[in-house]
């Protein structure tokens, strides 16, 4: 008999008719001899909703308020979650996050599990029972409610799932798995069996939008064992662990993130600490900087030009602006019309050649490269947006053909 | 400076207007100096539209998680209420029952309050904030959220008002306080500026929907004074509390129920313990009789006939049906066409000559009594049903015309 911690996503949950078939799901574990804790999210758009009245009342409401409003979500699909397996006939108890001993810190609206009082969820998994917890949401030393922000279901699961020593740690979500590259935009795209903690958060945090890189994080930290797979189907899914890559492929995935936008400085003063005054003041205003390039000055001017997500592109452009005597930039060009491109793999470390691998894929395609960036496992460039299909499909074909 | 508990039904937090009004009401109070604590219920249809969803997925879900369901509706009220309070710029702070302390019996869906553990809510009235409690909800020694079932956030602002000794309870609801009669069914109603907790339990008891039994029950016992006036306007409304009824009106009020149906029991054998025996097996149904009348018997059989509310009719029936052979009546009777009209006074009991006056006015009307039952501060008579408004109307003309 194992431990399973499973959770399930807004979407899987989204109506009754999908309640009652993940209460089968869950079921279907339980009586194979399980123990069973499962983390769930708020129905479908529930969360949307409740944001929409709070600001038709107030739309500078305390994120105090606004958790204990959200945190309404989650709590009702617990109850409903549990109805539908009471249906079914297993003794099951729903928990809120309080209830579950989810402690978190004070930061209301995106909160930090500091740990779990499992002493509840102990003494119902000695009764047997299954039992539900609300994702996304926890307790503070005030006895206040809290959420965890985004990707805060997840977190939770894997949370439980650490604080409980379950066997595994399954993820539910509306996908098969984690994939080398996004199917929508490539065909040959195939599903992963297994992949390696860093590796997933290179790909989550490059746009593969399987599992948030806060629970990803924490499950490697706790070596917690994670399964991501579909809740509409039985098909296998990829497994999220300590992977040793000897023998196995460099290049693990390949994926593509439209959410950047490139600001250009050009004609910059070649002097030291110029970069460092820039990027401390757009630091300053909590604006991410990713890849950046700076030109080889000629010891009178240089070019710096690096990228923002596009949703910051308006407020660092703003900031530059307003420190233009400062920066003394002969101009300040900007473009939303770019892609990031990278590919991922924990191999690649070791391996030379896997860079200019990837510069002959894009050549070949006839596809030029405005920004590379490399890690120790992953390789970034940025193309123009309208070619960005045409390289993740050209890269894949080149490191991951069948 | 005083404290206040106020409470507001779901009509009144219905949508964003409501709740803003709501609000404004609350920090009028505040800025006049009082410490204000506010109990709440579940935005207006919400209650109704969560118990659709828990049906829709399963129709015998546990009270238990029905409670953790419903429990949801007033924590979105308090949040928003709070939001609505923020906004206007008065220092609040939401809290759920078992923030607020509200410690009940462990009866899910029908859960009775054991006390309130006040800490939290004068920790934050110290501080000068706005309390906003969730009503109609607590928790029980599991540390499982509970609810206090029909009538719970009139009871939850009740006991608030006795565990932290408030100056007063005002009970916000859409009526502008209690009157005389229905104004719907009898244009010479007015409204009462006082009335006695005895005589509120009598009126509410017998169809004037303003309170729920039991909080003007626990009023009476810890001496709150309760006001109950119009979360629309300004006006007075009507204060319940201990009043002395020396140079008084008699009545106080007239009501009409119209939930009700009577049984008849014809030519039942005339021997001891037969009314008994009836009774007792429709009481182990949990079917509560109202009027009993037995005709006197001439030593072979007698009849009986009594009134039951009508959603409790079939059930009824069905067990005297299933007993028919002990009973052994000669036939079974039963009409929905009846309603129950009353009048209510504390000073009743020591006048003599009020019910006369009552048959009289109905004589008057040429109203038929099909059944009387009297106790210290109220007579009920059963009418037609088509009668009972013009019954209430020459009753009320009768002993409350100005």
């Amino acid at each position: 008999m194992g431990l399973i911690v499973q959770k399930y996503g807004g979407t899987s949950v989204k109506d009754a008719e999908r309640v009652m078939n993940v209460a089968r799901r869950i079921t279907d574990a339980y009586k194979a001899g399980n123990n069973v804790v499962v983390a769930v999210s708020a129905q479908g758009d529930t969360t949307d909703d409740l944001i929409e009245k709070a600001k038709e009342i107030n739309p500078n409401a305390s994120k105090r308020e606004m958790d204990m409003l959200l945190a309404t979500g989650e709590q009702i699909s617990i109850a409903l979650l549990a109805m539908a397996i009471e249906k079914i006939g297993c003794p099951v108890i729903s928990l809120t996050g309080w209830q579950a001993g989810v402690k978190t810190d004070t930061k209301y609206s995106a909160a930090r599990i500091k740990n779990i009082d499992t002493e509840r969820i102990h003494k119902e998994l000695d009764s047997r029972r299954i039992v539900i917890v609300a994702g996304f949401q926890g307790i503070n030393k005030y006895d206040d409610i809290t959420t965890l922000g985004r990707g805060g279901s997840d977190t939770s699961a894997v949370a439980l799932a650490a604080a409980l020593h379950a066997d595994v740690c399954e993820i539910y979500t509306d996908v098969d798995g984690v994939y080398t590259t996004d199917p929508r935009i490539c065909k040959e795209a195939y599903k992963l069996d297994d992949i390696s903690y860093d590796e997933m958060l290179e790909l989550a945090s490059l746009g593969a939008n399987v599992l948030h890189n806060r629970s990803v994080e924490m499950a490697k930290k706790y070596n917690v064992k994670l399964s991501v797979r579909s809740s509409l189907n039985n098909n296998e899914g990829t497994y999220v662990k300590e992977v040793s890559q000897v023998e196995k492929m460099l290049v693990r995935g390949v994926t593509r993130d439209n959410d950047c936008a490139r600001i250009a400085l050009c004609g910059v003063e070649d002097t030291p600490g110029k970069a460092f005054q820039v990027f401390e003041m757009l630091a300053k205003a909590g604006i991410c900087v990713d890849l950046i390039i700076q030109s080889i000055g000629d010891g009178k001017s240089k070019d710096i030009s690096f990228t923002v997500t596009e949703g910051e592109l308006d407020a660092a452009l703003k900031i530059l602006e307003e420190n233009a005597s400062m920066i003394n930039a002969r101009e300040i060009k900007s473009t939303k019309d770019v892609s990031k491109v990278s590919i991922v793999g924990a191999g690649m470390v070791n391996n030379t050649g896997v860079a200019a691998k990837m510069f002959e894929a894009l050549y070949d395609a006839q596809i030029n490269i405005k920004m590379i960036a490399t890690s120790e496992i992953k390789i970034s460039v940025l193309v123009a947006r309208n070619q960005a299909e045409a390289a993740v499909n050209a890269i894949h074909s080149k490191f991951l053909s069948k």
